[in-house]
């Protein structure tokens, strides 16, 4: 099943949910950076969002330094963002919340 | 325990051992693009990384894009290279061997 990609309205009403992430300069991505206590509670985010990223067969571009990571969502076969970014999003956003970030 | 900075001879013999790994331009640090057969694998070696790292506390500076994990190290107390850093790649480059990479 293929994804489109949203129109510039779905990907404004998007934003506006998911209020943490913006537009990435020069790129039709979101970003958003997640800032932890420490390692164990950052990696213990990403093993997490890992397995949802799994199950949606949709990856981050991610990196991590110590407590933060910092990710990048789009969809690369479709050029630009589609609801799996949205839905992805949405999920780290709800298992960072339930770590008190 | 602090750890003390390598001097350029034990730099150099840290990286004749460590052959996946070259010096970062402009900074003391090393680095290694790690490539496995999919996500599953990359997060999998990053999630065996990650248990390694916690127990030097030691962390890596790294990034994933589905299938490929580009690691640096360096150890900033220091402010440059240290044994932590030649332990920590040597683990890294054993983990990944052991998945065939």
């Amino acid at each position: 099943m293929s994804h489109p990609r949203l129109t510039e309205n779905e990907r404004h009403t998007a934003l506006v949910e998911l209020s943490g992430w913006a537009l990435t300069p020069g790129r039709e991505a979101i970003r958003r950076v997640f800032t932890f206590r420490n390692f164990n509670e950052a990696f213990g985010f990403m093993t997490r969002a890992a397995l949802v990223a799994e199950k949606l067969n949709h990856h981050p571009e991610w990196s991590n330094v110590y407590k933060t990571v910092d990710v990048t969502l789009a969809t690369h076969d479709a050029d630009g963002l589609t609801e799996l970014d949205v839905k992805l999003a949405r999920s780290m956003d709800k298992i960072a919340a339930s770590m008190g970030v």
